[in-house]
């Protein structure tokens, strides 16, 4: 196989990119000087060297605890439950939250063959029973299989006590009625606010 | 910058990738195992040191002259310019030509600087004025730069006798009337052929 097709097979492997767009990236590089490729290849080649979860959260790090979990401004009390470590850059990024996280590592999914065992809630639990938790956000994805694991997650912690709270679902900002899906519509109703 | 920003940010610079895919890609190979990303990242650091520009019509090889070049089937006497390398690949997949190429190495673009000094002209002058060619197909991109481009070859091989043709222009196979532009439907209709 030549460089070239070697290079656009790699590309197509990742998501959301096919067969067209991974010859057009290749090609892209290839118009570029060298350096371009190198410094792609040098990134890729440190990344799972460098990069683990964290030993706390399950968040990915370059140190054994990430960032977020030994920041002491961050609210320890307040623990955000998600499905994978990139929620958690997400919601970061919205800067509203002041807690720290807990990375479940994917959701129950039976069709995919994910169970109870699969997902870290052992670590939660233990987490939460060592007294400072007073709150657990359920941030698992408005899905179906994301909505399960919050009410399985939410009998998992029932005995502990802790307070457990599910994010909140609705209309997006900037979305439009008339496009929204019915169900969306249906729980933005439901979840009405009285307003201030 | 932690490992899993640079390399959003390196996959951030390739066409068509923005901050939130560069971010997805590199969380997708963070869940696939290193192999992954070192695979990838192998192709890319080869690429630039075994692919180079064929020394004679221009098309990307990792030998001296490329496999289109030296394959004995290909007509010769038939070229078919073209903007980028990347087109030969795209017509290759047509199955339709046995020609020869030549790589102009882009366009004619004013606005972006491009002169007739920034393209291949003189090699191609060459390779006609040897007197093996018979006919020049200029299937640069049907765009205004593409066309004007096709027209400034034409004036400039005129003088050597050969026969200039250009790409034909109409509706794509499977396209639809009521979406095509104008412009594409007056020159599909002006460029009407009789039905054998």
């Amino acid at each position: 196989m030549s460089a070239i097709e070697e290079l656009a097979l790699e590309f197509a492997k990742l998501p959301g990119i096919g067969r067209k767009t991974a010859m057009r990236l290749t090609y892209h590089l290839l118009k570029q000087p060298p350096e371009a490729s190198k410094r792609l290849a040098g990134a890729l080649a440190t990344l799972s060297e460098r990069v683990h979860p964290c030993g706390t959260c399950g968040n990915l790090t370059e140190t054994a605890t990430c960032a977020i979990c030994t920041d002491p401004r961050r609210d320890a009390s307040l623990l955000c439950v998600v499905e994978d470590a990139s929620d958690i850059s997400a919601i970061e990024r919205s800067g509203e939250f002041r807690g720290t996280y807990h990375v479940l590592g994917g959701r129950l999914s039976p069709l995919d063959g994910v169970g109870p065992d699969d997902l870290a809630v052992e670590p939660l639990k233990r987490r939460v029973a060592m007294g400072d938790v007073r709150e657990v956000i359920v941030a698992t994805n408005p899905s179906l299989e994301g909505d399960a694991t919050a009410v399985w997650l939410q009998r998992e912690l029932a005995a502990s006590g802790v307070s457990v709270t599910r994010i909140a679902r609705g209309l997006p900002v900037g979305g439009d009625l008339e496009y929204a899906d019915v169900v969306t519509i249906a729980q933005a109703l439901s979840a009405r606010r009285v307003m201030a």
